[in-house]
């Protein structure tokens, strides 16, 4: 693996991926060969928002490879309700440790961290825009529950317009030779245009459903996720349609045997509870999964770290600066304005790749 | 010990018992022998409800084990403030520990958690239920401050009617030979109909005091409780006897120079800051006496976990549920039905020990 | 190193300060020879206020000697909520730990823990009054980029008055020969008469200005501080003088190539981020010495403590009780009256050093 921070999980080759599956499964084979392999080293959670599943994952994963943890869960305790910026508390922080592991409201937050970090940053989730270390579970967990990642047929049921997990894990398996994409969703939660534009330019089939029961037995992968009441346009609409989104034994019965379900947890109602005993349920095998592939992530990132320093100052590409107000430049005014320029000519801030308006 | 959970203490023999003792002494005498015990095992702390002093002891237990503690304190930081079902936490989290240690104040709810829990579950309170480590806690210290639990007269002080461990320490000490029981308190605190009950079918002898200063002469043990002035009828009531169970050095004249007394702690004003200086206080030792007493417990539970598995389903024996609104059924809905028939055939819900109200 | 607890810089001697100025340097030239040093062994850090930074830096300190690390950050989750009173606190978690670091409040609450801790007690800041971890910082902050602590010219800058940390570099740096103070802030903010006494006392040469710009070319050594709006009689005269604190990379144009800046940090705005680019900016640098001298501080404390012991009953010298409403003596009233005789006759309290008024 080349990439010294983890912060977009399109910035991995094919190459990266299967290295760290592949270590994730020698990991969760031999575990007592890992068990001291991060001995005397430390990684510090920064949890600007509370996340507690994502958080206690990080730790344990460090914890089971004889490593230490240090790091907060609430900013209110925190130096930075006392005003602190990002960049300081960074610079701090990356003295007394060896991997940088944060979360932050704020669309590229990770990426801004990791400007100021002598340690490697691994993006925990920055706002509604990344988070790669649920995509690594994600394909981990497909890996071996379907020993392949290519040539599957994968029903994405729920809010695919607002899911970014869904749309991180569209992107990666796009990648892969011959998978097939069924959306199954209302038309206001079907997915955003860019998804359509990554799946028309990979050459992979998708389609669209709006009825899960009726796509069901196609499938060799349903991954569900949340569908939030206070998306829909009217309280009618969505007592309408909840039911079509409800995974239940039921609709089960019309799917393979050979169906695996996954799901980015925590869960409300969307899948019944009596689905938790059907051998096809793979949703907490996928929180053990996410175990590994972050213990892999982790040995392979220190691996790569010789030796702590500094990155270079990063100077602004250009005077405008991102209006993009949940993106992190909008509250840390010290940050260098970097822009890309997209296919039509637009420019696109590569913190939280929203497009500049003119 | 036979015994994978710990939810009650009465499911252990007094062989169990007697194992963890003598185990809880071993560790004492030799700490170093056992400062590796635990290395690359995991204990997950999931406290619904802040108790820091409960937390600790589980934490330090661990790590003087050498092992490792992940876990909450913050029910608002967690997943649970998410909607997340009890059962998907324990779900998730046993598969990243080799134990959980849970604090809920719904009654019931560790008895809930070891039915979808891979890993062995200590019941560190749950409601004004059960509170079995605080129980191991009085019996190691007991031992080892008197050596021996039997022909003791024990003095319990305090609040008798609504203090759960005053009732399981009675329940535990009612099957040693030759205890005899002073209850000491105000008739409105006094002793419930179950815990006379239990002192009955024992055989031990027992009886009532209102009065701290005429009973302290005739104790070998006095367990002091914190009474709390919204359990008098009236603020006069309190005023008038809140000085009758308040222990200090005077009433500690009477008292044998063998006695040993024990608070389980925190105390308020129950016993006056001299006390602390005479020898016959052990209510700090207790403390310490009950992180050996959880080290032992810590060490049996992973001696016996050899294989790592989701319990079977387990099915409702009966149609009603339970109406107690602290059990934990009442928030839970997924769970199963599970009723006892008690003496006079009402059932008893499995979970809470509340009959069932017809 | 004689002390048992750090609760006042002012108890080590200049040969414990080398000491542990030292041992820090040998702990950074050789991290993994320490790494297991304090293997089995436990700190806790317990704090009634939050302070993430000074917090982490002990647990990265106790962490990367190999040991483990029990605490709180948060007194509503605590005991203390319940009513508690330290000197239980104290008593019960010294049971459980090998030294205790502690952050309170209120004025003196280490020295009331260390009378009764089992434990040796390390001072993290007892409200306004001390914080020697924050001075050892700087000193050994100082020595490894200075290479001496003598013959220094020391600009001081912002708030004098408030400043505890300012008020301990001062006093411990007066110590030393030849050194000489410039003390840089408005007449509001300037350095109380007791500062002025020490060194009048030590023979060093001080004097005091108005303008950073003015005298930034003459110092070796620039010691940075938060200056708080509220702190100024006016809006007016805050908006007049503020600029003149800020240090920028114009003002360091005059400033010596070898000068060193420091900060305790956080930094609000008196610093410009564009100065973190300068060589001789040493306050991130300056964060990543208070690990190392912590650690060296842990080494030897853990070194000293042969055998846990509670310290004896302390007994009050003085009828008397301090009036000062942020002295620990007025929450916690068990605490001894212990006063000492100043120089003008008047009665100096142990806890806070506030005079007693009459």
């Amino acid at each position: 693996m080349n990439a010294h921070n983890l912060i977009d999980l399109a910035e991995l080759s094919k190459e990266d991926l299967d290295e760290l599956i592949q270590l994730a499964g020698v990991i969760m084979d031999n575990p007592l060969n890992y068990m001291d392999d991060c001995h005397g080293k430390i990684i510090a959670t920064l949890f600007y928002e509370p996340s507690t599943r994502t958080q206690m994952s990080f730790q344990t994963a460090m914890m089971r490879l004889g490593g230490r943890v240090i790091g907060f869960d609430n900013p209110v305790n925190s130096s930075v309700s006392k005003g602190e910026s990002l960049k300081d508390t960074i610079r701090v922080i990356s003295n007394y440790t060896d991997v940088i592991v944060i979360r932050n409201p704020y669309e590229g937050s990770a990426l801004a961290a990791s400007m100021f970090s002598k340690a490697p940053v691994i993006n925990a989730g920055d706002g509604g825009h990344l988070h790669p270390t649920q995509t690594l579970t994600d394909i981990v967990t497909l890996w071996y529950e379907k020993g392949r990642l290519d040539h599957l047929t994968i029903g994405l049921c729920g809010d695919i317009k607002n899911g970014r997990t869904v749309h991180s894990l569209i992107k990666t398996l796009s990648k892969y030779e011959g998978n097939r994409f069924i959306m199954i969703s209302t038309s206001q939660l079907q997915a955003p245009q860019y998804i359509i534009d990554v799946l028309e330019e990979s050459g992979c089939e998708y389609s669209f459903s709006n009825s899960l029961e009726e796509s069901i037995s196609e499938l060799d992968v349903l991954y569900m996720t949340r569908i939030q009441r206070e998306r829909f346009a009217s309280q009618e609409e969505y007592e309408a349609q909840k039911g079509i989104y409800v995974l239940d034994t039921q609709k089960l019965e019309k799917a393979k045997e050979s169906l695996k379900i996954l799901h980015p947890l925590p869960r409300v109602d969307e899948i019944t509870v009596d689905v938790d005993y059907d051998p096809r349920a793979k949703y907490f095998e996928q929180a053990e999964y996410g175990m590994y592939a972050r213990m892999a992530l982790i040995v392979k990132m220190l691996a790569n770290n010789s030796q702590k320093q500094l990155p270079p100052k990063i100077e602004s590409t250009h005077n405008e600066m991102c209006r993009n107000p949940r993106c992190i430049t909008s509250t840390e005014s010290y940050l260098p304005n970097l822009f890309t320029t997209g296919e039509d000519g637009r420019l696109v801030c590569s913190y939280c790749e929203h497009e500049l308006e003119k």
